[in-house]
Parts: C-alpha cells; structure tokens; sequence
C-alpha cells in the first residue's frame, strides 16, 4: 500500500478511537454524577443513558468502518516499535475481541446485571442468598457465553479474565497466586499468635470530618495529585473516574470516629489519579494514551496506599501535621504507637475492611470461585458453601452469614467475573515495582520523611505512566525489575515490614 | 397506508423521538456538570464532548432514517385532536426546520460561539467592546445565513425568534411590546419621583449562606417541587436544567448580605422546575411530553417568582418564619416594610438586577437592538451607541460604559439571537395566566397567606404543564384567559402594586 493512504487510514483509525474514547468519557462522566448527584427517581433513566452510550459504543467500536479502516492498515507494516504500530496491534486486537460479541448477547447481560445490582441490595441486606440465585445463575450462564464467543486458552475463565488482566491465563494468575497462598496464610495466623499488637482504638476516637477533608486534601497535593485537573468528592464507596485528560475526579467516604476509613480512601484513590493524570496528554484518546491493565492500574493505588501510606517514612513527615489538626485525638500519641495502629493485622470478614495482608487471601478465594463457576465446575447454588469452606481454609474463620459472606460484594451480582484477580497481581506489582523504585532512588525513605514524594511520582511517570499501553503489565515488570512477575518481592516485603512490627523477628 | 403500518411507522418515529430526547438529557447533564464540578483544565474537553453529541443529535434529527418515517406518514390522516397528529405535525416541523441548516454552518457558528465566549468575558471586564468587536460581526453574520436557510415572513429576525417562541412574527411581538413601551416608560418614571420609597438596606444586613440555603429549600418545598425528582444546587449564575422526568436540577447564588439574591433566584427556577416536574411522565420524549416555548418557561418562573413570591400574601406565610431563621436580620422589621424592600423599583444599567417592571424595558431595548442587526439595519459596530440612546430613552439613563452597557449579557458574544423577546413574553403570559388562576380559584390569596400553594400548582398542572406542547403558548393563553396574548394584564397589574406601594394611588 502507497504511504501516504497507510497514512490516511492510519490517521482515519485514531480519529475514530478517539472518538471511542470521548464516549468513554462522557460515560465516565455520567456514572460519576449517578454515584454523586442523582436524585432518587433519576436511576431508571441513568440506567437507560449509560445502556444507549453502551450500544453506541459497541457499534461503533465494531461497526463496519472500523473494520474496514482495519482491513486497509492490515497489510501495512509501520517499524516495530513505532507509535503506529502499538496503536494498531492493540486497536485490532480490541476491534476482533469486541466484534466476537453478538450485540443481543451485551443488551441481555446489561438487562440481567441492572436486575441482579437491584436484587443484590435487599439479599445482601437480609442475608438471603437465595433470593438473589435466580439473578446469578442467569449471569452465570450469560458470561460463560460470552466466554464462549470470545474463545479460551486453557479454560473458559480466561477468556473473562482478559477483559482485565489481558496477559494472563488462568494457570498463569494461579501459579503466581498459590505462592502468596503458602505463604500468606501461615503469615497470617503467626501474626494472631503475635507478642506485640496495635493498639486499633487510638484511630477510633473523634477526627471531626472538615479537618479530615482539609487534611486529606493537602496529603494529596503533597503526593503530587493536580487539582487543576482533578476533584476529590465524598461518595458511598470511594472511586476514582477519569474523564479525560484535564479530569480525574477521585472519591472517598468518612468515619469521624475511624480516621483510615476517610485517609486511605484518599490516598488508595491518588495512586489511580497519578497514574491517570500521568498519561502523555498528547496520545489521549489512542492506545498509547491510556492504562495498561486494571492490574497495573491496581498496582498504582496499593504502592501509594500501602508501601508509601502506611510506611513510617510517611508519618515522620506527616504524623505532626496530622497533630496539628487533630490534636484532641494525637497529641499523647507517639508516632510509633500510630504507625503501628495503621498497620493492624486482623483476619475478619469483610474485604473492603482487610488489611494489606488478608486482602489478598480475600481475593485468592473469590478467584477461586469465579474460577469454578464460569469453567463449570461449580453452579451458582453452591457458592455459599465453597465461599465458607475457603473462608475457614485462607482466614481461618467463616462469616455469620451470607450477608458478610459470598454477598458482601456486588460484582458478580451485577455480572463481573474475571475481575478480583487484578487486586492480587496489582499487590504484586507494586511490591515489585516499589522495590525497584527504591533501587534507583537510594534516598526515598529520606525523601518522604522530609515531604518529598514527587522523586517517586516522576519515577513512576518515566517508567510506567508516560507509556500508556506501549508495554503491557509483564512487559513493564520485565523493563522496570528486570525480571518476571513473581510474588516474592511482595512475601519479602510484608514479612520484612510485619514481622518485626509484631515482635516476631 | 393500511392502518398497521402507519401504526408501525409512528412506533418507529417515537422510538426515535424518545432517542433524541436522550441525547438532549444527555447534553443536560454535561452543561449542568461543567457549571458545577468542571476542574479549570477540563473545559475545553467538555467543550467537545458537547459539541460532538450536538452533531450526533443533528445527524440523528435530520438523518435518512428519521426523513423515511416522515415521508411514510406524510399522507397518514390521524384523528385531528389525537396525541398521534400532535405529535408527528411537531416532529415534522422540527424535522423541516432543522434540515433547513447545512452541518457546516452548525459547526461554524459552533465554533464561533467558543470563541466569542472566551473573548466576551475579558471585553467585558476591560469594558472593551472593540476586542470583541469581529467574533460580533461574524456571528451576526452566520445568523443571518442561518435566517436565510430557515426563512422567514416579514423580515429575517423572524426566523431566529422562532427558534424560541414560535408562535411570532417579529412585527406580532413588537406590536404587544408597543403598549408595553408606551405605559411602562412613564411609570417608572412617576414610581422614581414617588412620595413614598421602600428601605431597601434592611435586606442589605448578614444573612449567612447556611440558613439562607436551609430557608430556601423549605420555601422550594411549600411550593410543590420534588426534590426526590430534582435538586438545588449553588452556581455562577442561576438555572433550572432539566435531564428527564426524574431529575430536575437548578441552582442559584447566594449574596450574605443581599437576601434577594439567592431567594429569589430559587423562587425563580422553582417555576421552571414546577413545569418541567408537572409534564406528563408517559409522555417523556415526545413532543407532548415536552415544554411549550421559552416564553411559556419564562412565564411559569416570572409567575412563582414575581407575582406570587413579591405578593404581600406570600410573605404574609413566610415572613414570621424568615424572622424565625434570621432573626438579627429580621426580628424589628415589619412585614409591610420587608414587602416593600422586596418590591423596590430602581432604573439601573444592569439587566440580572432589574425589578419586575425595569426588566422588561431592558428586554425591550435588546429586542430592537438585536432585531435590527440580523435584519440588516444595523452593523455589529453600531451596537454601543445604539444601546446608550436606547437606554437613555428607556431607563432614563447611559451606563457608564460598554462593560455595564451592551457587554453585560453573554447571549448574543455566544451567538444567541432571539432569545430576549422570550423574557417579556414570559412576563406578559405571567400576568394573564394569574388573572385567569386568581378568578378560577377566589382563595388564592387566602391560600398563600396560609402557607397552601399546591392548589395554585395544581391548577397550572391542569392548564399547562400536562398538556406538553398540545397546544401552543398563544393557544394556551386563548384557552385559559378567553382572548389574545395582550399585555393589558400585565400593565394593569404593575400599577395596581405599584402606585398604592408608592404612595400614587
């Protein structure tokens, strides 16, 4: 094909991804106003706005001159590590992904989860899970199809598993995990044995909620978050949304008598900011403008939230802030008593509430599952008794009820499986990735606690942020620790940090 | 045609009616959000977002598919007072009109209004109308072509009026305007020269935001709007943006020591909201579930604003419980003398600050001024000294400059021409439609004074908000007041106020 129409097509491509990308945005935007804004009558027709955006997108995404602009580029060969290249490598491979996906097959599984998500909240709240199996048998069997169209390696779960985490097969996410398994559980239970505890009740005394915004906002600011392109907003569950480039509009929920609800809220949701409001604006609305992986994407919020936020470097700096604003609740704390009170280690039910540690036996036995149902091995009646029977296997105890059991949360009921893993292998990740980190920047602990974080955040744009999908997440680990992803780094980490915490080292 | 396929067609036609009301809630939802939440850096990405559904909108409105339905109902006879003719002969006319408009001028005139926008805001801050003086003379003349695309009767500012209301020629407007002119003139000159003038410094005292916020919705609440369909919120300026029949939202400021400011910018929207909440839900995204024309908006909000909000029975109910949440402010007023202070009539240069008689004379003079620019009487250059003469022979005085003079409304630097006449037609209807609700229901003013003002709300569900675009606003005014739009009420209200308030009657 002659250059100049390689050229054209090319240029036709990504006017039309970023096209694909502006809809994201305005849907982007739409959900962040629901989460907010809405009033109570709105939700039906937010449900039908965000269902049209949907369609629309899909067609568009798979529609006939999406394929045909393909077809021309499919011969045309642009030198391997070009721009052009990534983009269309990655933009072909999202058009056939997507156009194995009968549009029939997205509008029953958008109906079914807008049902399931309605159900959810009475059955979660009555711990009934029966009244809720119709839902989740029914979007069981709707994404075992889906998993069928899109085709499977080694099992059915992949096929969903790459909608999050494309670089991985099932065997490939399990071989990393069982690791984490052998050695978290019987780090868990020494640490319950443990001679030293925290004392939890110091963080559970009054932190009045405008000088936990104010402080939570000016810890932001430190990490390097840009309100100038951003917010930061109260909503039920935190998140973090981005809208485009000049947008990124994060989330959190306040205790004012638990300050780590509110503040780790933050600083989870900065991580994702940075690594949003890191993207090379210049490719905004092509490949090389977004995410890699919600792996990697997790990778961002946990290395923020837990290997700079709960380290003691962080609190040297910021601890006589924080007791500055809080001095009823602070000023007869000591530093150490504090660090070690955000560190607490503590085996209970609820994901959302666990710890660094547990958090991933959360999520190894909720892949698990996922794993079972969508390969076939398991039906959706028999997930109270699979989740009870890991729950006593990775935590050593089994929730009261379903409630705080296999209901506690709503992605299956509202149709995401395939999603939990990216938790885990973002925790790996970010061990990975921070050990590197302080590698090549010998000062860090100095830095933080002197207030410096940015030297990290301009690591971490030069290494990851500034790429976009150029390198996918094993790439990136390969580039940035010069070697696989393995779990090893984060079991070192955590036995290095709570072992001694705990006065068993 | 056989009966099942014009059925069939005009299924096909509302389903695509119901899809440009989407995309319309859409865009509601983006504009209500960049008033309120947008970050600096995001603007002119929203800026985009809105302009490409505009285009899509367009594309929709005028496409083939929607051209195909039409042509096969063309020759359809529906039963003339059905809900099926009102509906195709509105579609149709909206279909017609909009084809009229090449793509290409939307983009243009698109384009320019961003431009304008963002020179307006410093012209009128330096009070420099040369600066802004070319982005004028270009989007005058793109409305004029788009006058010239559309067509028009008696001259082409006919074409562009229609866009807002309708029902008019210009020559049909100035005609009711005339009277206006010839007995608002003289009385506001006899209300400055009055023996009597209310204190208006007793609402210029500490009013803190809070409670004036708290006051607000209560006084929203007594009014009839659902705040489980809709929500208030504080913005730059004051609107009521409508996103579909479960999310009516508007907004007002707050000045701490100017109450009117923020009341009745509430009191205001309220009756944009009332409208928008009173439209037949089962109708939602067709023609009849849609508002009559901005006039017709104007008037429900000039209504609840002016007629029923400055009424002395409406403060009969609310003042003692404003002294209850105000009392440093309010305790050792009166009611006559708060009455009063509300109704306090004053010549000034400023539009958004004008009294309930002055702003229609601003109205008037923009109306003349814009009208003789598109009709080619006048050139973009000659708009200040214009706007001074006018405003002398109007007002009875010259803004000091062009900042507080021709420069103070953003409309036509945004491209919007038409729109002003709405605001005193608004004003005219408001007045006849209250005579006719102040004869159908004797208790009226009893009500208010005793805090009922569902039976007004009710009444105006009953006459105009449940009707949808049925009929429209001059067709609306023949059936509730048994005659023409006339601006007779209108007068004869003002000065049944205003003399005895001031002391001349």
């Amino acid at each position: 094909m002659a250059v100049d129409t390689a050229r054209r097509a090319y240029r036709r491509l990504l006017e039309r991804s970023r096209e694909l990308a502006q809809l994201r945005g305005i849907m982007a935007a739409l959900r962040w106003d629901e989460q907010l804004n809405l009033p109570r009558a709105a939700a039906p027709h937010r449900a039908r706005e965000l269902a049209y955006l949907a369609r629309l997108l899909h067609q568009k995404a798979t529609g006939k001159r999406m394929g045909a602009i393909l077809s021309e580029l499919a011969g045309v060969d642009f030198p391997p590590d070009s721009a052009e290249a990534a983009n269309l490598r990655l933009l072909a491979r999202q058009y056939e992904r997507l156009a194995k996906i009968p549009p029939s097959l997205m509008s029953r599984l958008a109906h079914a989860a807008t049902l399931g998500q309605s159900v959810w909240a009475a059955a979660r709240r009555r711990a009934d899970f029966a009244l809720i199996l119709p839902q989740l048998s029914r979007l069981v069997a709707l994404r075992r199809k889906m998993a069928a169209c899109l085709g499977w390696q080694d099992e059915p779960y992949d096929a969903l598993l790459q909608n999050y985490d494309p670089e991985y097969t099932t065997r490939q996410v399990e071989a990393i995990f069982s690791v984490l398994k052998a050695e978290l559980v019987p780090l868990l239970a020494a640490l319950a044995g443990a001679p030293q505890r925290p004392d939890g009740e110091l963080l559970r005394v009054d932190f009045p909620l405008e000088r936990q915004q104010v402080f939570g906002r000016a810890v932001a600011v430190s990490l390097g978050f840009d309100f100038d392109r951003g917010r930061l907003d109260t909503s039920l569950h935190p998140f973090c949304e981005a809208l485009n480039p000049g947008d990124c509009r994060m989330t959190t929920r306040y205790d004012s008598r638990w300050f780590p609800e509110g503040f780790y809220g933050i600083v989870h949701e900065v991580g994702h900011g940075l690594y949003e409001q890191g993207l090379p604006e210049s490719a905004y609305g092509t490949p090389l403008g977004e995410t890699v992986s919600y792996g990697m994407h997790e990778a961002q919020s946990l290395l923020w939230e837990n290997l700079v936020g709960r380290s003691l470097a962080f609190w040297k700096h910021f601890f006589p802030r924080a007791q500055q604003v809080f001095p009823e609740a602070l000023l007869h704390v000591s530093l150490e008593d504090f660090h070690f009170a955000v560190n607490e280690v503590r085996a209970q039910p609820i994901r959302v509430d666990a710890d660094e540690i547990t958090h991933n036996l959360h999520v190894l036995m909720r892949f698990e599952v996922e794993r079972d149902l969508i390969s076939g091995r398991m039906e959706a009646a028999d997930v109270p008794s699979a989740w009870n029977e890991k729950s006593r296997q990775y935590l050593g105890i089994a929730p009261e009820n379903d409630g705080e059991g296999c209901l506690q949360d709503i992605h299956w009921f509202e149709g995401l499986f395939g999603t939990f893993p990216s938790y885990a292998l973002g925790s790996v990740y970010a061990a990975q990735i921070f050990a590197a980190a302080a590698r090549a920047l010998p000062e860090l602990e100095e830095d933080f606690a002197r207030g410096r974080f940015l030297p990290l955040r301009d690591w971490l744009c030069e290494n990851i942020y500034r790429h976009g999908r150029r390198y996918d997440a094993r790439q990136l680990v390969q580039r940035i620790c010069g070697g696989e992803v393995d779990a090893g780094a984060l079991v070192r980490y955590l036995k290095a940090k709570y072992l001694p915490l705990y006065g068993l080292a």
